[in-house]
């Protein structure tokens, strides 16, 4: 247990948490957990790959989202849910709200891949088209909310979110105990989070990781320098972690001391293609990013049991439709 | 329970299956079963997918090999195992004659994809190339079992094999309770062989089906006539089942009354795509053609708990390696 910082209070404590696994019950899946001999080989380790690919929406931004989604109270709820996000959280977020029978409203760039359109569009989100911009994201959310009355629900800078994605975390521990380190993806840092506040108050000597591309390392810098550092120019396949962290998230990642690693697009790529023709998985390059940190990191992860979160599986298969 | 031949003594019996799970125990994965609701709001039941792709060498050929390599006295088994394959079985016999020790003559045309062709020699297999004809193949493994003495084991048209492809089975039963129907494909008919004897024999109710490519339905027709009627100029994109019926798996199949289902190709390949979309499964075309029964043959399903066996994974990802 990390208790050096004990002192600070934190955003999101792991009593949240565990408050959000309740809520979301038979909501989210509670995802398989999946093991590959022949990787292991490979990484000379016994990984266990947390297969977000297969949430709700393909990602574990389900979690966040259905935790967010639910606990608004009624009075807010009916006027709906908004957010800006060219990516999964816009599909998890207009998925939880569908269930709960009220508007999403999805502030997303035209730019935005084919795919994550058509997702969000077939989870009964209402999309407004905007430049490719953060200041256009960020006005046309606020007009839609100007107009709408909407609950604005963060991609990760939320507590309802991290505590939401923390529930990965808490079933990975239950269901591939005595781990030694955990390998997480991050971009905004809502699943590290999540994940910190679980492994830290877990009172097991497990190594939490955060993976990081080594084209979008702001999450490193901004950790190292000791305040938020933006995403400047970022330039990676793993088009889910270009975020910079929010203060929620800098806050408790900073407070919890975590570490973080980083890999080249090449080994993420060389991670994808193992969890296809090894694992049989279908990750999108943002879920493959923690494999690629073990790959890349050998001297860390060799000889142990080690979590991997498979964030998200939505990426488009290749061929005519 | 179906016992309507009942009289009939069967080349495999139930207890053959229970005998293969123990002697594979360990060796075989279990390989998980995974649910996916946006698949079951499309066909309107609920599916269970037994992953046989993530099954040791990528398929569930690694079941009837390792009970096979297994069963071979040690006087036997050191002068290696034989077969000619171009596919799935090629690659799971010589990794269970790796794990034993002993090796694995593989005859195989020189037309075999590359991948295959790796995945052989990447388990320590000694590939023999020969013309792509069955003549060739057949004129190949008798001149390696002159040669080496080694015994061979037939993909399918064996009772070893069988009862360990059976074995599948035996697992969904336990992990996906309470079902009305079980598809799996039939090319050999090994996998299905094996499947009906668990089904008939665990006096559960429940209507197992073969899922056979229209293009290649020398099953179908061979149950209906009464006799093995061979593929004759097979086409279908599902590789691993082009094999015509073998006299065990005939006797088999036809002794249970088995039921043989078929779907064209391209709503295969729509099941191919709906397990990579949805299910973030990767699964060859065969191991698709289940699934893909299930879509064409919604009369059949709706309303039902099914299993479903995906039963290989081993395509190769697109792009650059």
């Amino acid at each position: 247990m990390n208790d050096r910082h004990a002192g600070a209070p934190m955003p999101v404590e792991p009593g949240d948490v565990h408050a959000a696994a309740q809520r979301i019950d038979g909501r989210a899946h509670r995802t398989p957990v999946i093991t590959c001999r022949s990787i292991d080989d490979i990484v000379g380790g016994r990984l266990f790959f947390k297969c977000e690919n297969m949430q709700r929406t393909g990602a574990f931004k389900f979690r966040g989202a259905a935790n967010a989604v639910l606990s608004l109270p009624d009075g807010e709820a009916h006027r709906g849910v908004a957010t800006h996000s060219s990516g999964n959280h816009a599909a998890a977020l207009a998925e939880a709200a569908r269930e709960r029978g009220v508007p999403a409203y999805i502030v997303m760039p035209e730019s935005a891949p084919r795919i994550k359109q058509e997702a969000v569009a077939g989870y009964g989100g209402r999309i407004t088209f905007c430049e490719p911009t953060l200041a256009a994201r960020q006005r046309g959310l606020e007009e839609v909310v100007a107009r709408t009355g909407a609950s604005v629900v963060h991609p990760y800078n939320d507590a309802r979110v991290i505590a939401g994605q923390g529930t990965a975390t808490l079933e990975l521990l239950d269901q591939a105990p005595r781990l030694d380190a955990i390998v997480a993806p991050i971009g905004g840092g809502g699943l590290l989070s999540g994940a910190s506040v679980v492994v830290d108050g877990s009172g097991e000597d497990i190594e939490l990781f955060g993976a990081e591309p080594t084209g979008a390392d702001d999450a490193k810098r901004s950790l190292a320098a000791g305040r938020i550092l933006p995403s400047i120019a970022p330039s990676t396949i793993a088009d889910g972690l270009l975020t910079s962290l929010g203060e929620l998230t800098f806050a408790i990642l900073h407070g919890h001391g975590r570490t973080i690693l980083c890999v080249d697009d090449d080994v993420t790529r060389r991670a994808m293609r193992l969890l296809w023709e090894r694992a049989k998985l279908v990750a999108e390059p943002s879920g493959a990013v923690a494999l690629g940190v073990v790959l890349a990191h050998p001297e860390v992860f060799e000889g142990r049991r080690v979590g991997v979160i498979v964030s998200g599986g939505n990426v488009e298969m290749p061929g005519p439709r």
